[in-house]
This record gives C-alpha cells, sequence and structure tokens, in this order.
C-alpha cells in the first residue's frame, strides 16, 4: 500500500487552536439557536419558554461535525490561498452552513436584514424551518451551496462535476455515512477514474462517520476500520484517518489531517502538470469519525443522546413544558460561551473570524458556487452548415442523431481551449451514433489504456460511464458551476434519473426566485435509441415516460421537444444549446428518418413549435379541414404522413390538415406553461370541431393531460404507445400499438362524419392491409415491402 | 487479511474436463447459432447465405462467459447436490442461458415445440431476436430466470433478495464488469451486512471482467488486480480470483475456485448454525477474468475482436453478402465440433451431459425461480381486532401508519417461523411510525452492534438500509422466489426506483402471458411522509408524482389506493397483501388524521373503491346533488369535509354529495383498466352534468387524464399539488395549492349556477379566512386556530 509522499506540515499554534474552537463552538451554538431560540438569541437573560419556537424542527446530529469541517477548511483556504468550493452532502445540513455563512459575513451581504449582528442573530434563528423562512437542508437560498442535501446520494458527483475543468478549484465533499449507503453514492467513488488531474480540479472527500442514520447505525461505521481502509484504497483513494471525542484533540488531528491532504494533492497536481502523464494518482480522502451530535446533551431523560442516533433531530423536545429540558438546554447552548465569541452587539469576535478567510475566498462568497457569474456562452456553429440538403419532403434519409453528431464536434472543438462544454452518456455515445465527436475529444479515463483502444483521453471531455447517476450527477456540478452539456441517453433508461431531474428542477425552480443567484446553462437531454426501435432489445427497452415524469415538475422550468427529422434536431438542440436555467428534453431517433423540412423550414417550424405542413395535407382554400391528422415525434410524422398520402389516393375529397409539434408544451393552456398556446392559436391550427387524430410519440393520455381544456378535446382522439412492446420490426410495434399508418386511415374514416360510401371499401383495405402484415411478418421477420420501400411522394 | 479456512479440493480429472469442455463448446455453438442461424442448424451442409438470418441482431460477447459459469454451476450442483438458482446480470445474457436450458431439457419441458434434437434446435436458433419470439435478455420466459438482465444494475440486490429466508438455496450471480459500474449495484455490495448465515442462504457473487461494456473498457477491468482486491475485501468479501484465455487452464481454475468458495461457504454456513454468533463471516467472490467473446473470431476485416469491445455484439455483421465473414462464420461454428457435441438427431451427447445436475436440480428447472410454486399464503389477522373505533365521523384522531403498525406486528410475529415475510425501507420504518413491528422482530444487521442500539438482530425480518434502490432489488428478489413483503417509503424519494418499478411491472406483465409460471406475492408500497406534511424538510421532500408514474404501466399490473384514514388504510393493507402478480402503491399519512369510517364501513367503501359518503352531504331524497366535492387521499378529505361543513352552515340549501375515491383506477374508463367502473357507475356518483370540485393528493391533471372520456368531464374541476411547496405548516402547504376549504368552498359557490345572491357575501367570507391565513401564519408560524381546532361536527 502506497505511503504518503509528504510530511504532515500543521502543528497548531495555541492561538490557532483557540481561534479554530472558538470558531467551532460560535457555529455550534449558532446551529443550536436556529434549532430553538425565537428569541433572547445572545442569552443576555435567562433562557424561558417563551424565548422557545412553538414548532422545534430541524436537525442538530450532522451540525457539529459540518461545523467542524467548515472551520478547518477556512484555515486551510486562508493559510493557502485556495479557491475553494464545498458540497455538503448530508441531510438537514442547513443550520451548520447557515450559521457559518452568517459567521463569515457572505450571508448578510446577500441578505442584509439578516445582519452580522444580535438584531439579524435573532432573524437567523427565527427564520429557519419557520413558514416563509429557510429549510433545514442546504437550499439553492444559502449562500455557497450547489448542492442541496435534499435527497441522498449525489453530493461526491456534484462535487466531480464541479471540479472538471476547474484546474485551479479545491472541491471539498463532505459525506454523510448515511448517504454512502446510497447507490448513486457508491458508484461515485469511482469517478477518481475520470478526473484529469492537468485540466481538472481536485475532489477531497470527506468521509463523515457519525455513526448514525435517522435510527439506525450506518454500515460504514460499523464495519472495522481496516476493512473499511481497504474499501476507500479500493476506490484508488489513499485514506486518511481522524477519530476523536475530545475537541483539542479532534482539531488538532483534522487540521494536521487536512495539512496532509492538500499537501499531497498539491503533489499530485505538481506532478501532472510539470511531470506530464504518470501512473493515475491515488487522492487523498479523509475519514472523519466524531460523535454524532457531538458537544450536545449526552443524555437526556435517561437515555444516552450524544453520539447515538437520538441526536439526530432534536435532542430536547420538551423545552417549552418541561423545565428540566429547558434547564439542560440552557445549560447546553451556555456551555458553548457565547458571551466569549460575541460581542454586546452581537457580532462574532475576532478570535472567532481569525481562521476565516477573506472575500471570495470565503466558501460561501465564492463565484463556483453561482456559477451563472462565470458562464461564458458557447462558440456555437451555424447549423447551416451542418443541415442536410432537403429539395423535396421525404426525398432522402439521415439519422438524426448522426447529423448532430457533427454539430457537436465543432461545438467540442470550439471549446477545446475555453474547456466548458462536456458530453456525458452511458456508454452510449456511439451507439446514439454521436461519435464524430471524438474527433474533437476523446473519452475522459485516467485507468488503464490498452493498445487496442480507441478514443481513450487522459484529457477528455465526452464522459462515458455505465451509470445514469453519475452522467447526470456529473454533468448538474458541471452546469451548476456555470459550465455546459448535454447527456444522450437511451430513452427508456433515463428514468433511472428521475428523482435527480426532480431535484434538479426544484433547485432551478428556486434558484430563479433569489435575486442573487446568475442564471445557469439548462441541463439538455438528448433520448434517442427510443421506444420505436427497439428490434432487438424489445419490452425491457421501451419507455416514453420521461416526458410525463417531466412535464409533471415547474413548468417555468422544462421544456420537451419532439423533432421529427435531422434539421429540426439541429435547429432545437442549437436553441436549448443557449438557454438557462431550463431543463430540456430532445428525443430523437438515431435511425435513418426522413428529411421532411429545410434548415430555413426547419428553424421557422421549430420557433413556431407547432404548425401546419401544407404541403403534407390536402386542404384547398379557406375552407376548414374535414380532419386534422396531427404527429409529434419522428416515428408517428412517417406514419402520420403515411396516412396522409393514402387518404389522398384513396380519398382525395377529403381535406386533410397535417400538423406536427414539435415543442410538445405549446399544447398546453397559455396560463400553464409559458410556451403554452393561446386558445385563439390553437383553435386556427387544430379546428374547434373537427376531428384530430393525433399520432403522439408517448403515451397517448399525455395528449389529453395538455389539451383537455382545449375547445375540440372532446374529438381529440390520440395513439400513441400503450405498452404493447416486444422484440420485433420498426413497422410491427406501430401496428401493436395502432399508431400504423393503415390504423390512423382507419381512425380518419371511423371519425369524419358524411364520408362517401367508398370510405367503408378503404376502411376495409386497411384492415386487409394490417391483415397481411402479420401474416408476412410470420412469415419472413422483416415488414412488409410495401412499408419498407415506402416513400413520400406527395 | 483471513486466510481460507478450507483448502481447495477440486482436481478435475481428465473425463470430467472433457465432460465440462464439451458442454461449454456445446453452449458456446448454440449461442451463436442463436445469432445467426435460420437453418442447417447442425451444419450439416456448408454454411451458405441463405442459411443466415435476415437481420443480425444479438450479442455475443457475453455469451461465452455465461457459458462457463453454467457449466461449471452444473459440475458443482450435481456434485454436492445443491439447491440452486443464478442471476444472470450482463446485458443480453439471453443466447447464452437459452443453449444452456435448451442443453439440460428444462427449456423443452416447458416448450415441448422447441425440443432437446435438430428440430427444436432449429426453432431455439430462428425464435431468437425474432418478431414474435424471444429476446435477447433472460426474460421472464427463460426457465430459471428472475432477472432479466434489460436495464442493469439490480442482479446482486436480485440475488440477496432471493436468498433470504431460504436457507438451503445457494444463489450464484454473475455481475457484468459493464453493470458494476451502476450506483445500485455498488450499494448491493454491502448487501452482504444484512444477510443471516442461519436463516438465509448463501449468495456467490462472481464478478465477470471480460473488459468491455458497448463501447468503452469497463473501470474495474482497468484498476490494478490488487486495488481491486483491496475493494473487494472492503465490502468484506474474500476474493478469489480467476483469470484465463486457454480454455483447459480456465475450466481447471474455475471448478477449483468453484470448489473453494462452496467449501467456504459451507463452513460458514456450518458454523454459524452450529456454533451460534461469531464474527461477521467473509463470503467468498470469483473474480473471472476472461476475454470478451471468448473462443469468437479473433480478428475480422485486419480489426481485433475477441477480448474487445468489437465482440459485443453481432463480430460478423457481413455474413449474408460477404464470402469471407461466411467463410470465418462457418468455421467459427465448426471450431466447436458440433458432430462431437450432437448426435445425428441433434441431441447433446452423454459428454456433454455429464456433468449436467437431474430434475429440479437443473438451474432452470429449479422451483424458486418460478416462486410462485412455492408461495404460502401469509397468516394475516382480523384487520377488526386492530382497528379504531368510530361512533361518528371525525371524533377521533389516530396516526394510520402507526395503527397498520400493530397490524404488521402480527404478520410479522405469525411469520416468525415460516420466514415468508418482510419489511423493507430506507431507515424510515420509526419514522413512518411502523416501529410497532420491532416488537416481533428486529432489524436485520450482521455488522457491529453497540451496547446503546435497539431492535438489531442477527436475524431480524425488518430490513433497513439507506437505499432504496437496495430495499426495492431485495425485495423484488424475495417476491420472485415466492415470498411476501411490504417496502415503507417516503412519498417523494420512491422516485429514486421509478426505472426499477417499470422493470418490475414488465416482468409481471410478461410473467402473466406464460403459462408455466405461477403468480408470485405483489410488490406492495407504503408510501408515507407525503408530500402535505413535509413541515420541515420542504420543497425537496414534496413529491406525490409516483402514482402517475405507476399509472402509466400495464394496467394489469398495477393498483393505486389512497385510503384516507386509519380503517381504511388496514383494509387496503389487508387486501394487498392477499393479492398476486401486482405492483400495488398505498399513499397514507402518518400524521393524526381523522377518523371517518368504522371498520365495517372502511371495509365496504374499500372494496367499491370509490363511494358516496352520505353523512357529509347535504343531498336529500332522490333529488341530484347541485355539487360533488370529490376527495381522494387523507389531506384532502380533511379538506373537502371542512368545506362541505362551511357549505352546510352557510349555503344550507345547496344539495351537495361527498365522493371519496380509495381506488384511484376506479376513474378511468373500463375497458383501460380491471378496476375502471362502466360509465353508468360513474355518471351515477358523479352526475353528468352538475359540478364537480375534486381534491386530490398529488398532481391534479391526474385526475383529468383518467377521466377525460366520462361525459361529465366538461365539469370537473381539479384541486392538487401544483409544485407550490416549501417550508410551511400543514394548512399553509393546502392554501398555497388551492386546496384549502376556503378554496373549495368558492370553487362551489364560482360553479354552481344560479346561487342565492347571498353566496356572494359567503364567497367573501371565504377569501377573508384566507387573508387571515396569511397574516396569522406571519406573526406566529402557525395555523389558525379555527383550523388547527376544526373538527367535524356535520
Amino acid at each position: 500500500m502506497p505511503q504518503d509522499d509528504q510530511q504532515a506540515s500543521a502543528v497548531l499554534t495555541d492561538d490557532e487552536l483557540r481561534g479554530l474552537d472558538a470558531h467551532w463552538r460560535a457555529a455550534n451554538y449558532l446551529a443550536a439557536g436556529q434549532i430553538y431560540l425565537l428569541a433572547n438569541p445572545l442569552l443576555t437573560e435567562p433562557l424561558s419558554p417563551e424565548h422557545i419556537k412553538p414548532r422545534l424542527l430541524g436537525h442538530w446530529g450532522t451540525s457539529p461535525g459540518l461545523n467542524l469541517v467548515y472551520t478547518h477548511l477556512n484555515r486551510v483556504i486562508k493559510a493557502r490561498g485556495l479557491d475553494a468550493l464545498c458540497v455538503w452532502g448530508p441531510g438537514h445540513g442547513g443550520p451548520s452552513v447557515l450559521a457559518n455563512s452568517w459567521l463569515e459575513g457572505s450571508y448578510s451581504e446577500i441578505y442584509p436584514d439578516v445582519s452580522r449582528d444580535a438584531a439579524g442573530m435573532g432573524r437567523l434563528f427565527r427564520q429557519f424551518s419557520f413558514p416563509g423562512g429557510v429549510p433545514s437542508h442546504v437550499a439553492p437560498d444559502v449562500p455557497g451551496s450547489v448542492h442541496e442535501g435534499g435527497e441522498l446520494g449525489y453530493s461526491l458527483a456534484h462535487a466531480y462535476g464541479a471540479a472538471f475543468d476547474n484546474p485551479d478549484l479545491l472541491v471539498a465533499c463532505v459525506i454523510g455515512d448515511g448517504e454512502a449507503e446510497t447507490g448513486p453514492l457508491a458508484a461515485s467513488w469511482h469517478s477518481n477514474k475520470f478526473l484529469d488531474p492537468v485540466h481538472d480540479g481536485a475532489v477531497l472527500p470527506i468521509l463523515h462517520l457519525n455513526g448514525y442514520k435517522i435510527a439506525n447505525p450506518a454500515v460504514l461505521a460499523r464495519i472495522p476500520e481496516p476493512e473499511l481502509d481497504a474499501l476507500l484504497r479500493g476506490y484508488g483513494h489513499d485514506p486518511i484517518h481522524v477519530t476523536g471525542d475530545d475537541p483539542v484533540q479532534t482539531h488538532r488531528a483534522l487540521a494536521e489531517a487536512f495539512d496532509r491532504a492538500l499537501d499531497r494533492i498539491a503533489g499530485i497536481q505538481r506532478a501532472a502538470r510539470e511531470g506530464g502523464a504518470g501512473e493515475r494518482p491515488r487522492w487523498p480522502v479523509i475519514v472523519l469519525r466524531t460523535p454524532k451530535g457531538f458537544t450536545g446533551p449526552a443524555e437526556v431523560d435517561g437515555k444516552p443522546v450524544a453520539g447515538t442516533w437520538r441526536a439526530h433531530q432534536v435532542p430536547l423536545s420538551g423545552v417549552r413544558d418541561d423545565p428540566e429540558h429547558l434547564r439542560q438546554l440552557e445549560a447546553w447552548l451556555r456551555s458553548y460561551r457565547p458571551e466569549e465569541l460575541f460581542d454586546a452587539e452581537g457580532r462574532p469576535t475576532a478570535d472567532v473570524l481569525s481562521c476565516v478567510p477573506e472575500g471570495p475566498r470565503r466558501l460561501g462568497a465564492g463565484p463556483h458556487a453561482n456559477g451563472g457569474l462565470l458562464t461564458r456562452a458557447l462558440p456555437l456553429p451555424d447549423p447551416d452548415r451542418f443541415a442536410v440538403a432537403v429539395d423535396r419532403p421525404g426525398g432522402s434519409t439521415h439519422e438524426p442523431t448522426r447529423v448532430l453528431g457533427d454539430y457537436l464536434e465543432e461545438v467540442v472543438r470550439d471549446t477545446a481551449a475555453r474547456r466548458n462544454f462536456r458530453l456525458v452518456g452511458p456508454d452510449e455515445t456511439a451507439s446514439n451514433r454521436l461519435d464524430a465527436v471524438y474527433e474533437s475529444s476523446g473519452k475522459a479515463w485516467q485507468a488503464q489504456i490498452l493498445q487496442v483502444d480507441e478514443h481513450l483521453d487522459r484529457h477528455g471531455r465526452v464522459m462515458e460511464v455505465l451509470s445514469e447517476h453519475l452522467c447526470q450527477g456529473w454533468l448538474e456540478g458541471y452546469l451548476l458551476t456555470g459550465r455546459h452539456g448535454l447527456f444522450s441517453c437511451y430513452e427508456a433508461f433515463v428514468h433511472i434519473v428521475d428523482s435527480m431531474v426532480n431535484q434538479h428542477v426544484k433547485w432551478l425552480r428556486t434558484a430563479r426566485e433569489l435575486h442573487w443567484r446568475a442564471p445557469v446553462p439548462s441541463l439538455n437531454y438528448l433520448l434517442t435509441s427510443h421506444v420505436w426501435r427497439q428490434d432487438h432489445n424489445g419490452f425491457s427497452h421501451q419507455d416514453p415516460g420521461f416526458v410525463d415524469h417531466v412535464l409533471n415538475r415547474s413548468p417555468e422550468v422544462v421544456r420537451v421537444y419532439l423533432p421529427p427529422d435531422a434539421n429540426t434536431l439541429l435547429s432545437v438542440t442549437d436553441h436549448v444549446l443557449r438557454t438557462r436555467d431550463y431543463v430540456n428534453v430532445i428525443v430523437a431517433g438515431k435511425q435513418p428518418c426522413f428529411d421532411w423540412l429545410s434548415m430555413d423550414q426547419a428553424r421557422a417550424h421549430c420557433a413556431r413549435g407547432a404548425g401546419t405542413w401544407d404541403w403534407a395535407g390536402t386542404e384547398t382554400g379557406d375552407r376548414e379541414p374535414d380532419v386534422v391528422l396531427a404527429c409529434a415525434g419522428d416515428v408517428p410524422t412517417q406514419e402520420v404522413l403515411a396516412a396522409a398520402q393514402l387518404l389522398r389516393r384513396h380519398l382525395p375529397e377529403l381535406a386533410v390538415r397535417v400538423v406536427n409539434v414539435v415543442d410538445i408544451a405549446r399544447l398546453m393552456p397559455q396560463g400553464e406553461h409559458p410556451h403554452g398556446m393561446s386558445d385563439f392559436e390553437y383553435d386556427g391550427l387544430f379546428t374547434t370541431d373537427k376531428p384530430v387524430i393525433f399520432a403522439y410519440h408517448g403515451y397517448p393520455w399525455l395528449i389529453h393531460r395538455l389539451a383537455y381544456r382545449r375547445t375540440g378535446h372532446p374529438d381529440l382522439h390520440v395513439r400513441g404507445y400503450k405498452e404493447m412492446g416486444t422484440t420485433t420490426t420498426p413497422f410491427d410495434m406501430v401496428v401493436r400499438n395502432d399508431l400504423d399508418r393503415y390504423r390512423l386511415v382507419m381512425d380518419v374514416i371511423d371519425r369524419v362524419p358524411g364520408l362517401a360510401v367508398r370510405a367503408a371499401a378503404v376502411r376495409q383495405r386497411m384492415a386487409d392491409a394490417r391483415t397481411r402484415h402479420h401474416a408476412w411478418i410470420r412469415a419472413h421477420g422483416t415488414d412488409l415491402p410495401e412499408v419498407a420501400d415506402w416513400t413520400w411522394t406527395g
């Protein structure tokens, strides 16, 4: 096992130690104060029940550990002049981080009302977990935060995302022993195989073992230390263990650990940046083992509290009614000796502030944690240069994502120097046909490289790992620190990150309302390898429901696009890469697809988000159509156009309008989504009383959920994926789900009143074609030649 | 580090070696045959293009490794008389597992058409990845499978789930090096801290490093072996490394590894079962390192294939057009010497079958993998014994989940001997107020136990780990092997397993269509700590969308219940624990909630799924009501009843009907869900033309999506959660989302035509109450006394 290559350099002077301890005590006092106090913040009078909040909410258990880390990070940032960011992983870390940012002054700079004095301290206490106040997590309103710690599991991935392409940044990351049990966190340890010591910053994980979760011990706190040590070495780290339940000894050990870790990081970076490629470095990790609720009540009502799960939330719960609890609370709060920590006006003393760095070096004031401040717009190429030529609709086919790959290759190339764009995906970049990007950047990889490998790159900016959680977590961290990216994913498996996107949308929704947070680049998904083309993967790979999931979220934040061909995909992507503070979902196929629109047409169509394709329909003059054939998604568009062609041939007198929808939120009422159409627009496009046969890419009821308030809704009939999935051919998939051209024609005939008698024969002909399909596929395993060879002839 | 306590006992005889190799070659031949051959299965004539499938689909890369494991498992099962199950984790393992089950005869017993002869071999080949045939994953149609391997990450959790409470079962689990990068798999390694060597079976993980995923090397294959070894020791395992690219040497090494591993497992189990509690055992893990596509083409078109990512899918893709590819394919297939492996009729030779165990010991024929065969109904207590007494509606309050906890405690107690019920949850059993269950069983825990701990139990059946993925994966494995369980979870965070529930629903949907699969106990969720009561957790903990997610899935499988009080929760739970092959979602609060229905009433109401609460409304005689106030969920029910009471007081002449919906799918059309109401029923309950004000627990548009086809839909107005979340009081939450009693009364007044002039004054009074609320909460941080102290008086 590797030895430390640097001698630990930290020996605290007594002054330093006193300052650190004062800062820690002050933070602990402020954390406990937030949970309990409504008045008398400085304990200038004896504590009485009316000083106590009516509802005691909040979590003490994790606070002293986080305060310890914040205090010691302050020391090393100041001593070494570091640019640092800290990701606070443990749940309910709010009281701690709020306390520290108030101490360092960054909080009051943003929220002047919560001033750094007694009045402000009172407000700091009152607002915590109070209606209209601040939540108990390290939410967006907390300065210095890029990670809430509400839903656990993502801290380390966020930390890596923040560190990528930030070579001068130190990203510390506190991982709770609860969070460490989650899958996403467990996977995140291997992120060090993707961190480039030359172009990326450093991540310093601090695994905080306080031993307990809500009501149970934590696994990693209950395995022998050599086993934990082996685990961390197996993750590729070099562990530094700090265990303490005595403040002085803990300060000394933790200071030494930080110095060792930072010396080691400096050594790694120096070697990589000066000496070029070497072995994959073994980055340090600090294992900090301190009691849960350290310095809080040891025993309450005869039961041990500090150092147990009972310290998790509110250790003394009866303080308003139980004089003994009140007495214990007062003794606890006074044990920090607030009179030494704050002056008569409630301002922190010089001793308390002696370890705190200045200005933007303070953790609550660094620009990376308000990444929009640092965002540089992407140098985006003109999509025209990548557009496919379209002389007539449907005259050619392209693989849309392959066309997009060429465009992205240029984005990757043009960001080679500034390094502010990353493409992430779970081992699917090539499978999703975006492999052109490798011309501009290889795949980030710090593990072993063999002769046979292709496109692996110690300095690559294309990220591939078989973990949607890591892709998402890395990208979130990257975006929240102000850079840009795109996540390409198999459509079905993006559900793996359903809960992560929820949290990111919530973050953006909340951050948008904060005056001081600058907008950050949007989170962009490219969902491909979609439900209709899982020819050999079958049912387990068929799920178009992410769109439904996303559209349940805050409409201010979410956008969904279903470009029907290559040029519309280019146009949509060019758009989303310019946006801020959104979650953009693009669904597009990778299989050959007809080119319907020229680039100019595509641009105009995408700008409208939905529109009539006059060339595809049979409307004439000012007369309203007899029926609207609407479509959203590449495969539905193809089937609708094929149906329109059949109708033109067999029922030429029928006035058919073809409408294509790219931006699905256009269907929503204007008041419910910023992209929602007015009723005037909607009625103009879809009519108020003509049948609308809508072929949709995903679950059909989504369209009803979006459009149920529209006048014409009673005559809206939607076809889409209805869980009739299996391993089969492309056309069989649409037949199974009643989305095929023949079924659509039958739908039209069934819905349009007063058709010629001949229509019944046409309907039978369509039904016969479906029967013919079933027989053919059983015999040949392929699609009917008339379908496989179909092209649009108008 | 621990030493093996047993000497390796395997020395293969030459005969054994020959038999193993023959079996492996046969399986490899059959796997490749499935990918390529449409005819000429035994290569009795020279291979020509017309023998080749028109579309080459399938994945060769993983097959030889899986075949090797299957072959060697056969040997040890036979030699040791084991009851075994294998979970095949790698994606696209279909060709391999199908080949092996065909060889051992289990496949043909289930599918006689695919007989164990040349004709059957032809069908085996043809059906693979063919329309109407079988998918390329180890899907439900594959005998012996409880795990599809489509969406990666869950194999090891499934394996542990299968092993719990199956003391005589060996569960082998092949983990691909791709899957090993996922979060859920990374977390699953720690499952060994929850496996009781006395009452549970053994899990033998086999980490298969073939080096590559689709297009990238795998992380664990590219770290130094000592680092990987440390990682696995850190996970608490004792690794046995087998590396080989020579068949004979690999057979010998793998046989020895299996014998060492099984000796060690036997030793652990013997010690635990005879000697009582000792140290947590270090279970073995086999690390098998063989080339991807081992024995397949070494080079194609001048590029290396075997041992690289190029072997992932179809190594020779041009065989129908390129004579050189065809020649290479023929040479490859003939390299297995099929003439030695199959007799003239295409039956496997005695040599091939020499390692195969008999009857139900065959991996494809074991009953555990068709767990419904082994299912024993739960001994469920009479819910009446746990019911809360209800003299009059709303006369008392209870915490519904705490009442349920008493019921579950008895279920846990009554299954103490048979051990076929487990309760899982992410560290939330106590937080969700189900802690009564600890009276009957402690929490499963094999790591260190301290004096201060409570309810930790080496033999516990309550499972708590801070990983929703593990809870879900364990439970799935437990259910699919025929046992019962319940997963209690915070409502917002169950989205973490969105994709897992998708896959489980797909499994059940497919399995239900297979004549030979016996129904298995349902997957039951209890979602609590729900959106309306996140008083101190705030926005990040507020998300009721899992219901929407689940209702997008196959209606044959999914059921959703929103019991409004304690007795209805008892009734619903009693029901779901009796069901098979469903995913049941129950949403119920843990906070004090009014008791509305007696147990008899609750039972009748839940059986109907939706019904009028006559006592709550003001209808008289046969007259239709003026308005319907509908509700689903505990908080909406309370607000609707409060609104009904306000209406009764202020507008007594208004005929109000109160409808409560427990089974939300009742709202769907009859043809779209088995629980869907007929239009006749729906119209009788909701009327066809009266305004319906529906207060729903979750996203309001869900109700529209379910009911949009109903006659009365244009006058259906839904209130629900619309993402207006924050840290605040219970009543403020409903006000923010316009679900409060005052708003509902205003809605009624706004929608019912022809109300008395006085109604305008009532409306103003309601608006004033909302204003009063806002002022009060700002001042006091609590809810208005009139709300906090509200009770139903009728």
